[in-house]
């Protein structure tokens, strides 16, 4: 096993070999994971993290290429992680986005990584936030959350971040009506992408409209831009939003609030996953495949099975 | 505390106050509720469950209310969950599904619940599991499980049961290339809803074509079905497809194949959540309330207050 807190240390000095192996660890959850992100922890805090999200063929990987080009040219360094809860494949699987993103790959300010940790005890959202603090101690200064798709696990996966970017395209379904309750709510700014097609305007005004009809006390979102991420159209209006957005919340200390409810989120599921890991995987998975046959066969139920491990639990 | 056993032998035997009352126990994980759940486990694995899924606006609850109607004619019991993991709204608002589904509410042979168990321990899959468990026990012939959406988290729960229906309209998005990885290969039935509007052959088509793609290993699947769930067309040549499904599974083996698979995940999920209610929440929710300042202050990180946990949980 490596040492944690040397890998900590040379990961902090910007190297990107230890960066790769810091976050497949932690991505991995292999022994000692937890203590390399107990040294990283206190380095984190600094990167603006942006949850980009929206359903599948909005448009979102080239808008999240465009972004990390236009932020690089601004002279930020740039972490971009691709979620896809429903894949098979798990981090290593680079080549994909390498290919995908290759007007940034060659670029040392910016390091791209796809996460597909389906099984991960404690969830994917906790991951991938682990993955990002590891970014974010690495000292990216924007590090963007890509998902696949909008479901509730890929809502939990962008609620994480400072700011949501919602991506829609005039083709998006129906329009804002199919839009599944809890989207709207978690997003910070709308983007309508595509939008040299036509309805894109139309679909702008619905949104704009839906946005009015909220509550005073929601808080306060911009207007509704307008991208063609294939052209870069839009692209800078979108960049200039995100970054004053994150200002704003900084000035209004909802940034703070907004963290410490995070932490405490954070804090709770690493604790429920230690108490997992501690209990097993050796007694949970033995009792689990000792139990197998006999829930199969109609001995013994699940709970049956479950009291078990607890019986064995407390000796 | 009612007596579990009591209330399981009330539900055995038809009486849909105790049906209400034993999936409200176990919906909230009220104490007692996995002696309950124990008691109903020898009853379950008659019925036929089958999830429906589909981008929102898909039309969706309107299948399902043809569903249930068709088999209600043809002599069949039929429980309906419908799952939304997004809405913070939790069982007891029946309302909303009585009126959305008037033409079924008032036959003692249908059932209808709303679940919103987001924050359930161990998972919004496997709660939707288990109240399904308890439909199973109380004899209804069919349980139909509808999601909102497709995202994650409704793929884990329609993937519980025996036929999986995904529901497509002409206007989803830019056709099959905007699916979601997972959702394909999940479902057995395809359906286009709303069939009476342009492209829904061209849909259709274009599925077909993708699964003719798939390794010839995979499960066979039917052909594409087209409906019009607003004025039943469609329905019968469905309900006729669900029920062949299974009968095929039936023939094959594969029925008892997939669910001992689902045995065994359900088993090791309520073993993670036993583990975790027996580690807490007083311990849980103790410590992490009490380190929430640490850790907002920097003093600690979670990973400490883990610790901590496991210190208090090895004396």
């Amino acid at each position: 096993m490596t040492d944690p807190a040397g890998l900590a240390r040379t990961l902090v000095e910007g190297d990107h070999a230890a960066l790769s192996r810091a976050i497949s660890w932690v991505e991995n959850q292999s022994p000692g994971f937890d203590q390399l992100l107990r040294e990283l922890f206190p380095r984190t805090g600094r990167g603006h993290r942006i949850g980009v999200t929206g359903p599948p063929g909005a448009g979102k990987s080239t808008l999240t290429q465009a972004l990390a080009r236009a932020w690089r040219t601004a002279g930020h360094t740039v972490g971009v992680v691709a979620v896809d809860p429903t894949s098979p494949v798990s981090g290593g699987a680079l080549l994909g986005d390498r290919i995908r993103m290759t007007g940034v790959a060659l670029d040392p300010g910016v390091y791209i990584r796809s996460m597909a940790t389906r099984g991960a005890l404690g969830g994917l959202a906790l991951s991938t936030r682990e993955v990002c603090d590891v970014l974010d101690a690495a000292g990216f200064d924007r590090i963007l959350v890509e998902t696949v798709g909008v479901g509730q696990a890929e809502l939990d996966v962008v609620a994480a971040a400072d700011t949501v970017v919602l991506v829609l395209t005039p083709e998006s379904g129906d329009g804002i009506q199919t839009l599944k309750a809890g989207l709207m709510e978690v997003a910070d700014i709308f983007v309508v992408n595509k939008a040299d097609r036509p309805l894109a305007d139309r679909l702008a005004r619905e949104i704009e409209a839906a946005l009015q009809m909220r509550h005073p006390e929601t808080r306060e979102v911009g207007p509704v831009l307008l991208t063609v991420a294939t052209d870069g159209s839009g692209v800078s209006a979108l960049v200039e939003a995100v970054d004053r957005h994150r200002a704003g919340l900084a000035q209004s200390g909802e940034l703070l609030a907004r963290r410490r409810r995070r932490l405490a989120e954070q804090t709770r599921r690493v604790v429920e996953r230690t108490v997992l890991q501690w209990a097993g995987p050796a007694l949970v998975d033995g009792a689990v495949e000792e139990g197998r046959l006999e829930v199969e066969s109609g001995q013994a139920t699940p709970y049956d099975i479950a009291e078990r491990v607890l019986q064995r639990l407390r000796r």
